[in-house]
């Protein structure tokens, strides 16, 4: 069962039974890996820049930085999540990554995928699947930024992080550990850490949510739930039918 | 040359030169035909929308409605454009379609996908491409929403709207029909309509922007671009090297 250290392959299990072949092609495609130190790049906001990764383990983040020097964070990612598959198939990355903590992430170039593809048509519908999920959350995020409160807001992205860890093996559904610094946090959400700060506190005194010493924690995760309006059907955790 | 009223065909010859079986498999993907009149839903914020669609002809728009009653615009469609790839692949689709003109939409199954890509795989590298040039826009309108003003936000989405016009044919680059109601309109950009009615006057009177009778005209675009920090590079409108 060695793909039980397979962030990636647990990911598309949700979706798909994958084979001896799948399995196969998945570890052939992540053969190339490279460690890096965390608060390093990866990747440049440059035409150039066509290289894409599955990041194996460890967080990054990925974010725009417009013209004005203020950053845009787009997404956290965790282990089995594509970075820049979009700089990949894009002539150019309308973004940057960088690591949050050490990670070890896989390189992939285009033409693996097309091969991949060729040989297992399965997993094409499956990274399908992943890249629309990869969209469901961004758009998950657009509309906290345009439409929800700051309380909500945070606490939805704290009860989407944790799905999207227990989808891959971490974490126990209602507590997780979590690297993230309040400064990126507070970019990701859209507000000053001042205010990040009286929310999570908000958030504590209620009961809702419990963010400390690198943990967060759910006293009552189904309240949590109901609080934010977090449906977990667009993350899609429920198994195959 | 049939592909050329194929919108999908030309969006994805854009990303990669197709021969004759991925053409006719693109054909027999949009065989199933249905015409919805303008102002209709397509599809549900429900588990059993397991449909998605290839939008042909007209234009629609995908949103998601808070529990507060108030609706986040995620995108404008054209065609072209999938509609729920996400519900299709997802157990549940977390956004609704309206149609905003009549349509020609293709209906499309889980089931064709994967034959498809079963005797197409070249389509599959081509998809995925597409789906995150998708990806690509969300992420911009987080963007928008997040961090660019109200002039800047509003002209952005406009010359956006403009080169993926451009790139299936429809307008000429400085100038398009655009059939979206101010309510529309106000709705994507997370505005009041009465805001967006000055921030469209403003734009007019600077010379960046006009759109008055369904029609959008940039009467300097290099102008409108340099203004909005509009990068091309994100759709890919370059044409394979």
């Amino acid at each position: 069962m060695e793909h039980f250290d397979d962030a990636l392959a647990r990911k598309l299990e949700a979706f798909e039974r994958l084979g001896d072949l799948e399995m196969e092609k998945l570890r052939e495609l992540q053969s190339k890996r490279v460690q890096i130190a965390g608060g390093n790049e990866i990747g440049y906001q440059a035409a150039s820049a066509r290289g894409a990764y599955i990041l194996r383990r460890g967080w990054a983040c990925s974010y725009k930085r417009l013209r004005d020097g203020s950053r845009q964070i787009i997404d956290i990612h965790i282990p089995g999540d594509f970075l820049g598959v979009r700089s990949l198939l894009l002539r150019s990355s309308n973004y940057s990554f960088i690591t949050l903590t050490d990670v070890e992430v896989a390189k992939v170039t285009v033409e693996a995928l097309r091969e991949m593809f060729q040989t297992a048509p399965k997993l094409a519908v499956a990274f399908l699947w992943a890249a629309s999920r990869d969209e469901a959350l961004v758009v998950e995020h657009l509309v906290s930024v345009g439409r929800r409160g700051a309380l909500e807001r945070t606490a939805h992205f704290l009860l989407e992080l944790g799905a999207r860890l227990h989808l891959i093996g971490c974490g126990t559904g209602d507590s997780y550990e979590c690297p993230i610094s309040q400064a990126v946090l507070s970019d990701t959400l859209g507000m000053t850490t001042i205010h990040l700060n009286r929310v999570l506190r908000q958030l504590r005194e209620i009961g809702l949510v419990v963010f400390r010493e690198g943990m967060v924690k759910f006293p009552d995760i189904q309240r949590a739930a109901e609080f934010t309006g977090f449906e977990l059907g667009y993350l899609d955790h429920s198994r195959r039918s």
